[in-house]
């Protein structure tokens, strides 16, 4: 699989507005997109620090699956997010190679990108999304 | 603080090895650098795919901060780095924002670059290295 480069890093969060007044204050971060995303039950916020974007994800029940991570774990770094080109492409070659999908067809993600994730399994517990933003 | 990029993020593993065999069959990564932190009780590996750098950490022992995650919360992500021209400068700029320190002067890191740890009670639950390849 051709990875890009990093395109950025979720954290899981109990409160947005919270957790943006932190991440703007301390690490100089603005606010590139903010969105809902009724289909994950997350309202989720893109960060950007220079060439760096921090996702911040806040669950809006008790049932997706970002709420039993944040039950089960606590606040903390949910997914690193790797670019690529073409996902569907990505998708293909991770299958042949062994890899157990979440998504086996992209679907679209915070500001319209198509996104996949990788099993955690596959990866020694690291979930993994692929993004392409082309 | 001046923020330039994500430098890399690290994962946690149990066996060095059979991860890097993972993180290369599945990713398609390969191995930049890879040594032993004897300070940091850990052998790591720092993994390149295109742009993206990911780090490998696998506990020498029972005692060391990693191993202690390891056993708390399995493998998994353990930290995101956020490149910076300065590494001094960045942690005078935390402090003077009101972040709480792991490292109050750089230290030495993977491949001898400056590195230094933002607690992660400043930022709910996620542990920041920033670090300097100038």
């Amino acid at each position: 699989m051709e990875i890009r480069a990093i395109d950025h890093v979720a954290m899981v969060v109990p409160d947005l507005d919270a957790a943006l007044g932190v991440y703007e204050r301390l690490l100089g971060a603005t606010v590139e997109n903010r969105e809902t995303l009724e289909a994950q039950g997350v309202e989720a916020a893109m960060l950007r620090a220079g060439d760096a974007r921090l996702e911040l994800i806040c669950p809006l029940d008790q049932e997706s699956g970002v709420a039993r991570f944040l039950a089960a774990r606590g606040p903390g770094m949910h997914h690193v997010a790797l670019q690529v080109e073409d996902v569907t492409a990505a998708l293909d070659e991770l299958e042949s190679v062994g890899a157990r999908l979440i998504d086996s067809r992209p679907r679209r993600g915070l500001g319209d990108h198509e996104v996949a994730f990788v099993h955690p399994e596959s990866l020694h517990g690291v979930l993994v999304e692929v993004v392409s933003r082309g």
